[in-house]
């Protein structure tokens, strides 16, 4: 199918998965972990092939002026293959979700009612750079019986086609239809309007990348999107608190690593705690180079630290997703009041509340309203993997169907069984 | 608040509603039942009172020279009025579905994950007429710890504003806030517009009522909505069935009532049973007046059928939601044609198999993309109350999310928990 005419040629790859669709959902667990087996083989023996492919997008890259950090994170080097080859071997490994059924319950009326777990259907993908991606949304399409219609970033589109081919050989060699996951083999971006407003053919929308692209993917489409903007992640320093245990979860959730969605970003400390937290965690963060945006309370204390860069903190510090070596810092004089702060600052993705005080604990858990909850945890930890979901596809901080991490789980829907013996409506 | 400023009455809904969603998330499961009983309690002592704001709405009614059945629909008769004091009381004794923690599990970091069922926050209901829902819908927001903002039909606001007023006085006398259930006290269209395209204050619409009113509200919404379209249900009989259940159960899915969603619409015959089928149910829906829509194949054996009103079947009768004393019926040859006819024509509500095959009502169960799939049971049980969530605030035909009867837990959504004990990443 030639991809310059747009709307015919998604509309084809549309149809294509649609069909794909229907026979992934009866598929059998063999077949589907087969395919995954067979993708991690074929991924594993392609080595020089796709290290050919990637080169061209790298010279492409680096002849375009792309910093460093981008061009990395285009690479697929052998270790990027042995984990996303060893990814596929974990997911064949898992249960399979669908066809599970649960809750069977007997009615009064002698019918038995019960939930069974099904595929979605077909889901697009919209992803910037990193082709390993590619791989990972792949494999879980296939675990979870649905079609895929990937759409990765034009600057990696040889590597992408590369892995492509070695997913559709793995298909086919299982006995599984190719069109089980498709790529869009344009790098038009007409071809993401048409991808994300096809309610027809595609169920649901996931997209991985800048804050600017989930924007505008979540204003334009017209099927529903699993998505985060933002990973705006509290750590709230309770009034009774293990001060030694405290400081090292502070220290992992800022510090561990920068760029994730999960690194907190704001710190929030009781101020009964205030003089023996704030001068030691002040110390750690001014030795590693972080910034921290201080209200005046907490400026008060921390001035006598040394080598502490202190700024004043705005209100617009409260809801910053950094990203970087930088905290915000605020004194709250109550359980209530840190919990008020993330519900009105953050953005529904992960906070952790370090405490030693059950009820407060409780009550954390409870009440702040973010797809992740933690307790005497680091806020690195929610993840896929970390979970125990196998995988992720991407991470929700919306409410409707799934929240945070989204795995296999979250890429089927729940469907109604009743199981009777001639039962009518009285 | 002067509901004739219709953007700033809405906002101001919103921003009130958004606060009591806070309140109702975090109330404790006795108060919520209390709320429930004491609604129950009020709508049973209110009959006079109740009564007279009704009659106001049936005049109106009466004197816009509404339709019989519609005018009845209006009606708060004593029956309705215990109907729904019951439900309060079903729900206040169901288990409260809020906090519940599930699949906690502890992962070689040392940290539990598991989830929590949390509210979903605020939801908005638009629907027509019958004015019960407003307490059906309320009592669900109660127990399921959300708030909500209904709409009801501008021919039932005297009766809706009466029975609103009880659920606020039952919410006060528990310590509830009054506003967790609002009612929109202006009949202007614009207050909808309002309502479906705010994000910031609501966070789900469930409309009920016309198809016409459904896909506007899907089309205009800003929000996620919970609905169903259409409910061109079937019933399929096997090669292999028990005649006289299958008799039994055909009948009472058409003819129990025919205005239900989930009665049936469509009848497909697998050949090797349709000489032995077809003429008996023939009788049956002759006898009843119910007028058949009839393949080729199924018109030569059913010609012979005394007082049969056949007629001939278009390609759209195959996608007709008759909601009147009308089927189509096609004769398959295989459960693989039956399977794909329903796919590809049904609107994903509720379809039956009748057989004594058990793999056959497997793969049914499995491959039918339906809310609801049955074996051996009529399609008129896909209800709430029937599969024993206590109550229903619509269904969904949608894969997102909840799929079928909606109740209490579709009302909610599952957050992550991670119980640590100073845990951090490596």
């Amino acid at each position: 199918m030639n991809p310059t005419d747009i709307p015919a040629y998604m509309a084809h790859v549309g149809v294509a998965a649609r069909a794909a669709a229907t026979t992934m959902a009866a598929a059998g667990t063999a077949a589907k972990n087969n395919a995954l087996r067979a993708l991690a083989r074929r991924l594993r023996e392609a080595g020089a092939d796709l290290a050919d492919h990637n080169e061209l997008d790298l010279a492409a890259a680096r002849a375009a002026g792309l910093a460093a950090p981008l061009v990395d994170r285009l690479k697929l080097t052998p270790a990027v293959i042995a984990t996303v080859a060893e990814g596929c071997e974990q997911l064949a490994a898992m249960p399979d979700p669908v066809g599970e059924i649960t809750n069977v319950k007997r009615r009064p009326t002698g019918i038995s009612v019960g939930q069974m777990r099904v595929p979605l259907g077909v889901f697009g993908m919209v992803y910037e750079s990193r082709p390993n991606v590619t791989i990972e949304a792949a494999s879980l399409a296939i675990k979870s019986g649905n079609a895929a219609i990937l759409r990765g970033g034009s600057e990696a589109l040889h590597s992408n086609l590369a892995l492509w081919r070695l997913v559709q050989a793995a298909l086919v060699e299982a006995g599984l239809p190719a069109d089980a996951v498709q790529l869009v083999e344009t790098t038009d971006r007409a071809a993401v309007g048409r991808l994300i407003a096809m309610p027809e053919y595609v169920d649901v929308i996931i997209p991985r990348g800048g804050k600017g692209l989930i924007e505008r993917i979540s204003a334009e489409a017209r099927v529903p999107v699993i998505k985060h903007l933002d990973g705006n992640c509290h750590v709230y320093v309770d009034a009774e608190v293990d001060i030694d245990q405290a400081l090292v979860v502070t220290d992992n959730a800022k510090t561990q690593k920068y760029s994730p969605c999960n690194a907190a970003e704001s710190l929030l400390v009781h101020q009964a705690q205030a003089a023996a937290f704030l001068p030691r965690i002040g110390a750690i963060f001014a030795a590693k180079g972080v910034e921290m945006r201080v209200c005046p309370a907490s400026k008060a204390i921390m001035v006598a630290v040394p080598g502490a860069q202190l700024v004043d903190a705005t209100e617009a510090d409260w809801a910053e997703e950094y990203l970087a070596p930088v905290i915000s810092i605020k004194l709250v004089d109550s359980l209530d009041a840190a919990i008020a702060h993330i519900n009105r600052f953050g953005s529904h993705h992960t906070d952790a509340i370090l405490t030693t005080n059950h009820p407060n604990a409780m009550r954390f858990l409870r009440e702040v309203d973010s797809a992740s909850v933690m307790v005497n945890a680091s806020t690195r930890f929610a993840d896929g993997f970390e979970y125990g979901l196998g995988a992720e596809i991407g991470i929700s901080t919306d409410k409707f169907h799934a929240r945070g991490p989204v795995g296999l789980e979250g890429l089927t829907s729940m469907k109604w069984v009743v199981l009777g013996q001639g039962e009518v409506r009285g």
